[in-house]
C-alpha cells in the first residue's frame, strides 16, 4: 500500500523496535538513508538495528562509526531504504524479502513488495528521508546532515547527473546550512583515487580504440589487469563512463572480462542513440543513456557482436 | 568606492551605453557574468558592447552566439566583471585599466581599481550578477539562467569546492527552476575530454612517481608531450589535481616544462600542509591548499629543489 509522508511518520511514531535494511553492494544513498533514519529513531528514544548483506566500504565509516545496534527483539518493525525489489537485499532476501513492513524509496521501478511504501520521484532516497525526519520533528544535527548529504551527493554524481533538480539543490542548501562536512565527504566520495584504481585505469586506457569514424570508443578490462593492478571489479565503475566522455564519441562501451570468462559490456550513449536498444540485441537492457549486457563468447566474438549492435544504432 | 546592490542597480538604470569587460583567459564565471548582465541590459532597452583580451573557447558559444555588440559611442559606461585587478584585463589593461566605472567581483583580494565596486564574498561573480538582475526587475529567462549557472557551476567545480555554500545551492535552485540546460552545460564543462587531452594525460601519467613514504606524488609534463599528443598548456589543468587525489598522498606536485625551458610547478596539499609555504621557498605563492612557483633550472635540479621544499613541509 502506497502511503504518504504523514502516514509514514505515524508508523515510525507508533512502533518502538526497528530493523533497517540497506540494499546489497551498499552505496551512499542506501547507507545515508539508513543511518540518518536510525539516528532520528535513536533521538526519539526508539531501539534500532541495521543489516546489510555486504560489508560496508571503509569510506563510509564516518557514518557508521558512531553506530551500534540495539536489541530490537524478535519482531522488529522492518524498514528497507532505497531498495527497489527484494532480490536487491542480496543474501538477506530469503530471510526478510516477504517481511518488509515499510519501504522508503525513490526508484519509480519499485516492485511494491513492502506492506507500506513511501515512494517519491526524487534524486535520492535521502531526500525523502530528510522530509520524513523533518516531519518527525527530530532536530537535524551535523551527523544526520552528513548522512543525508552523502546520499544526495553520491546519487547525483555531486549534482552533475540529470536527476538533479531544484528540490535537490534546496534540500542540500538546508543541509549545508545545518553544517555538513562537505570537505571531508567530497574528498572521500569524489576526489580520492586508490593506487590500484590508477594502475587499472592506466592499463585499461591503453586498450582504447575507435570505430565507425571515431563515433564509437571501446575500452577493455581483463581479469589479468585486475591481478596486475591489484584492483577489482568493484573499483572499475568510473572507467565505464570514460569512452563516451571523449569529444565526438556518440557510443562508448567498456568490455569487462568476468571471473567466469564471460564478458559484461557497459554501453553509454549520447543524444538520441538508445543504449538499451543496443544491449537488448544481445539479451541485455537498461536506460536510454546507459545499459548493459553479458556475452558468453570468446573476446573477439564478444567484441564483434557488440560492434555490430553499435553499428546498427549508428546507421553504419 | 564600495557600493551596495541598490546603488549598483541605480547606476545601471541611470546610464544607457555600456561596455562590459571580462578578464583575460576568460572562464565560465567572467563570461557568464558578462553575458547575463548584457542580456539584462538589452532587455531594459540599453545599448551594450563586450570586450575581452583573449578569444573565447568554442565551448562557451551557447552563451555568446546570440550576442552582437551595439554601437555604444565614444564614452560608454565601463563595467568589469569578475576582474580582481587591472592587469587581469590582459592586452586591454592599458586602454581601460584606469577607466573602469564599475567593477562587480567576488574576489576578496580585489585591488579596488574601479570608480565603484560591488564586492561580495560569494562562490562566483555570477551569484552577485544574479542578485543585480533580480533587483533590476528584469525577468530572468533561460538564456540568462544558462549564463549564470555556467559561472556558478564552473567556479565551484560543479559544487564540489569549498567555496560552495548554502547561498550557492539556493541560487542554483532558483536558476534550475527557471530552466537551465544542465544536461548540455554539464556535458560541455565537466564531461567532455578531447582526444589530445586524453593522450597527454596518458603520457603524463606514465611519469607518476612517489616520494617520502608515498606521502608525495609527482607528475611531469614536457613540451615533447604536448607535441606528441597534439595538446597544449591550456588543456593540462585537470592533471594538476591528480597527484594529490591519490589515496594517502599529502602533497601532490605537477612539474610543467614551459616553452622558455623553465619549469612551472603546481603544488596541491592535504590537511595542514601549506602549499603556499612550499612554493614561497622557491619564490612562488598561492593559497594554503594550492600554490605554484617557477624554477629556472634544468629538470633534475628543478625536481630536487621542489622535493627539498616538500620534504621540509612533511618534516622529513
Amino acid at each position: 500500500m502506497v502511503i504518504d509522508l504523514k502516514q509514514c511518520v505515524e508508523l515510525l511514531k507508533e512502533n518502538d523496535n526497528f530493523l533497517v535494511l540497506s540494499h546489497e553492494h551498499p552505496d551512499g544513498d542506501t547507507l545515508g538513508s539508513a543511518f540518518a533514519l536510525m539516528a532520528a529513531l535513536k533521538r526519539m528514544g526508539k531501539k534500532r538495528a541495521f543489516r546489510c548483506s555486504d560489508e560496508l566500504s571503509k569510506d563510509f565509516s564516518y557514518m557508521s562509526d558512531e553506530f551500534t545496534c540495539d536489541d530490537v527483539g524478535e519482531n522488529p518493525y522492518i524498514i528497507a531504504v532505497d531498495v527497489a525489489d527484494t532480490h536487491l537485499l542480496g543474501d538477506l532476501a530469503d530471510e526478510y524479502g516477504e517481511k518488509i513492513n515499510l519501504c522508503i524509496d525513490h526508484h519509480m521501478s519499485n516492485a511494491y513488495f513492502a506492506e507500506k511504501l513511501l515512494l517519491e520521484n526524487r534524486a535520492a532516497a535521502c531526500e525523502i528521508v530528510f522530509e520524513v525526519i523533518k516531519e518527525l520533528g527530530v532536530e537535524i544535527d551535523e551527523y544526520i546532515a552528513n548522512c543525508l548529504y552523502t546520499g544526495i551527493s553520491t546519487d547525483t554524481g555531486c549534482f552533475r547527473y540529470q536527476n538533479t533538480n531544484a528540490k535537490t539543490f534546496r534540500a542540500v542548501a538546508e543541509l549545508v546550512e545545518i553544517g555538513v562536512n562537505t570537505k571531508m565527504i567530497n574528498k572521500l566520495m569524489f576526489e580520492t583515487k586508490t593506487k590500484s584504481f590508477l594502475e587499472l585505469e592506466l592499463l585499461a586506457r591503453k586498450t582504447l580504440e575507435y570505430h565507425f569514424d571515431e563515433k564509437c570508443a571501446i575500452i577493455t578490462i581483463t581479469q589479468e589487469m585486475y591481478k596486475q593492478s591489484g584492483s577489482n571489479e568493484h573499483e572499475c565503475y568510473p572507467i565505464t563512463a570514460l569512452p563516451r566522455q571523449i569529444e565526438g564519441v556518440l557510443v562508448g562501451a567498456v568490455i569487462k572480462e568476468k571471473q567466469n570468462g564471460a564478458f559484461g559490456v557497459s554501453v553509454r550513449t549520447e543524444g538520441d542513440i538508445d543504449a538499451s536498444a543496443i544491449c537488448a540485441k544481445l539479451g541485455g537492457g537498461g536506460h536510454a543513456g546507459a545499459a548493459g549486457c553479458e556475452i558468453k563468447e570468446d573476446y573477439e566474438t564478444a567484441k564483434s557482436k557488440i560492434l555490430a549492435a553499435i553499428a546498427s544504432s549508428l546507421g553504419c
